[in-house]
């Protein structure tokens, strides 16, 4: 199929295929600062060899649990030979809106929150969602918030809230059966030409804080732990 | 009525009554910094004669208001030759909550969101809730947040929103007859033996922001304004 480059990010190109469908190519290319690994960080940090694969991997992986358990996601297909995956044409919310899912509070949670609540204290699978804008630090925004500013209806809202909630639980399921604890995730959604909310970008080991023992374990670890 | 100093405030002292009420001594120290009025301040910053008397009686005219129109205050009476108020007994969210209904884009919702909204734009009326918190800026907190760290039920949160709408549109309509524009206003709710939500504190002109034919109208200027 023909397919035309439309966006360079920073860790996946985008094509448009005829099909109206886009191509994501997953590239080796990492987020980070001074060359160390740090999914939190908005630019390019270092390159190492097959990040790409295994964060399509294990992004293959999980999309197609969620999409069986019947909650909607962008993902169609992928071709592991050629690390690309094919994906649903979706709208992002605003200019881009993180969507957290804490099980544990952990992280900028508990730097907020510390008078409240002890670190590593269990949450009940507590959704938030943050801008992403790194010069304001990710700023939270409340349900109110989105909807006054238009970014997200009501209803968009609800229904992001409960996915995230279900696709948080798949997750954390899969992890436990390895011995792994997920404290937090974050996801993107998008929405279809009708509104419908989906899953996109990625499900990764960057995306989420796992535990083992007690113990952090770092994404590049996490990915040899859950593909072992 | 006997009384006993149970607390000193950085704007008012808190006696215990022996009915069970509280008084509220309303002072003319004023939160600021370097001897400049600034509501948004947690420390006092300079003595204003007669501030305490103006806070006291714009208080007192919107509690009334209030108490009318069938919304739960904690304002029970005044003695403005005494500069104090009498309250019922009421316990504050977690370690101090300010609720905020906002009617235009500006201050920190626009330094937030500002690249989702124009300054000054209308707002329906948008309630949000931060964690008096200076050293963390007044962290921001969601309808979800308070539940999960224990800090309301839900029940408390719709019961406080709804309230705070209502409350801001009583003082709103109140300055509008006076040509003045409510941009936004903070309030401070606490909840009784039974768990009802009521306003607490006080409501005066430094805890809103007032404009007059598109001008800012600082907290002594208003009180003026008001009482002309």
């Amino acid at each position: 199929m023909e397919k035309k480059l439309v966006y360079t990010g920073k860790t996946k190109d985008v094509f448009a295929l005829e099909n109206g469908n886009y191509l994501l190519k997953f590239k080796d290319d990492c987020t980070g600062k001074d060359g160390v690994f740090d999914p939190g960080e908005n630019s390019v940090g270092l390159t190492i060899d097959g990040v790409g694969d295994v964060n399509l991997r294990m992004s293959v992986y999980f999309f197609e649990k969620i999409n069986a358990a019947g909650i909607k996601t962008h993902y169609v297909s992928a071709d592991l030979a050629d690390t690309t995956m094919e994906v649903l044409p979706a709208k992002v919310f605003g200019q881009g809106l993180e969507v957290i899912c804490r099980n544990k509070a952990v992280g900028s949670f508990r730097r907020r929150y510390g008078e409240y609540i002890a670190e590593g204290a269990d949450l009940p699978s507590y959704v938030e969602m943050t801008f992403k804008n790194d010069e304001k630090g990710d700023p939270l925004v409340t349900k109110d918030g989105l909807v006054v500013l238009g970014v997200m209806t009501e209803k968009q809202y609800d229904d992001t809230k409960e996915m995230t909630q279900k696709i948080t639980k798949i997750v954390s399921d899969e992890l436990a059966a390895k011995g792994l604890v997920l404290y937090d995730i974050k996801f993107e959604f998008g929405y279809g030409a009708d509104g419908s909310v989906m899953l996109i970008d990625e499900v990764a080991s960057g995306n989420m804080r796992v535990y083992k023992e007690g113990q952090y374990v770092d994404p590049m670890t996490l990915s040899k732990l859950f593909f072992a």
